[in-house]
């Protein structure tokens, strides 16, 4: 069985899945997104990983979009902090720095970090671990790279600062995917519920939907409208409550909420996660 | 009368800031997100045009941040379609293409024209405006750029592709901030209101807070709640309503939110914007 994510080795989207599933984990490191959600949806890897919200840049509302037509389920989340490292070739010391490479995200989220070396040239590039393999592939003594410590690791890279992020909780939450459903064992506490929805564009029937879970004490963790142009309905509702859905009251709520959608998919129960610090591991 | 926005001339900021102001504002292109709420802040620029979300990316969380800290208000927003152009040095034709500079969410967008040109090497830049100076700074004869029409047209380049975007319902939202509050005239019409509230952790708070727009039959244009770690409450919540603050139904509304929430902040009301398509400006 093995699993995909989007990005290279190193990059967080591997540390999500090694959070998950375990550092034996056997993964597959897919160029895009949407390729983790074909090759799980074709069965060709037994999972997916995907970040679906990041603390700072909000909800990537195009993975909701994938999630939706490759018809998969949620069957897990992992809450990441993200955790950024300054990184160069050995024997180069931060003196000698005058380039930054990594991608236009981990520049925005170590702002304040970079502020204190206004001399340095920051070169994005597409993705952080790959930033760390270029500075190494070229040999350069003049570079560091804004990375993941496991991407330092796997690299064997020297590191220069360490948590130079401006926000201690800046954390992305990634999904684990699958084609074939799954709900939570007896033994899994703190179970939450994921369901897309669309209403009538009427004054209060978003109300009207929400009742079905206030009415039965039924906790909400998030809710997000999204306007949806070009198609047959003018929002789209990210839900997600507390509980698994084939509890009583849950179960109550979702056909009471079916009767006044127009749009309606269970996307899966899981598993509440904590954000979690990524650890490093030896390869 | 200064109007400040995010990036260089002929990025999207700048064409949203037009859209808004009209052809003959006098405009600054400042780096970042809060070089441009901190000048507005200090009364350096008289208004602000800052992006808060896109219907691909979703909510810029960051900004919804300055927008706090900042203390400013929302005067107005623009919805503006993001249309993509391959463009090139005069007298470079398409087969001539090897390598195309842009934004990687350039390159996320125009996924399925890059993919037509497997053998094209996408080079990541900071903005989309700066990689068509780039390839004409340096008279590149291999090199195209993923920008807009105004850039191509500002550099007087050539323009090889047009709206070459994935979707053409990929807008995204910006907001006219300013230090001073401004309410929208009588003869504005289609007027909605902004505001940012947080809850007691407790089922059914949420919807509580929205039965006092659901009982006054105010529609909602926009709820979306995000989890705050490291502080004293644990989600903020953003909400647009129909209306204007100032109008008796909405009035009472927010005295009544007032009663149940732990925080409260009144954003601003100001004019409904529909899509709209990037104009091109001859300087």
């Amino acid at each position: 069985m093995t699993v995909a994510f989007a990005g290279e080795r190193g990059a967080f989207g591997e540390l999500a899945t090694i959070e998950y599933f375990g550092e034996k984990v056997k993964s597959a490191a897919l160029p895009e997104f949407g390729d983790v959600f074909r090759g799980v949806a074709r069965g060709r890897y037994g999972f997916g990983v995907i970040p679906i919200e990041n603390s700072l840049a909000g909800s990537i509302h195009e993975n909701y979009d994938l999630l939706l037509e490759s018809n998969l389920h949620i069957v897990g989340e992992v809450l990441l902090r993200i955790r950024h490292f300054l990184i160069a070739n050995k024997g180069v010391s931060r003196r000698q720095i005058r380039r930054v490479f990594s991608h236009p995200a981990a520049f925005a989220q170590c702002k304040k970090f970079l502020k204190r070396f206004p001399n340095l040239t920051v070169v994005p590039v597409s993705n952080t671990a790959w930033a760390v393999k270029k500075i190494r592939n070229e040999s350069f003594g003049d570079a560091a790279a804004i990375a993941s410590q496991q991407a330092a690791a796997d690299f064997d890279m020297r590191v220069l600062a360490r948590n130079i992020e401006d926000t201690k909780w800046n954390t992305t939450r990634f999904l684990v995917v699958s084609k074939t459903s799954r709900f939570p064992s007896p033994a899994e506490k703190r179970i939450k519920s994921s369901i897309v929805f669309s209403t009538k564009d009427i004054p209060g029937a978003l109300f009207k939907c929400m009742s079905v879970f206030a009415l039965r004490d039924i906790n909400l963790y998030k809710i997000e409208s999204r306007p949806v142009h070009g198609r047959g309905f003018q929002y789209l509702f990210y839900l997600d409550f507390a509980g698994d859905a084939r509890s009583e009251a849950q179960r109550n709520a979702i056909n009471h909420l079916q009767e006044i959608t127009t749009f309606y998919r269970f996307l899966g129960s899981y598993q509440v996660d904590k954000p979690r610090d990524p650890v490093y591991h030896r390869r």
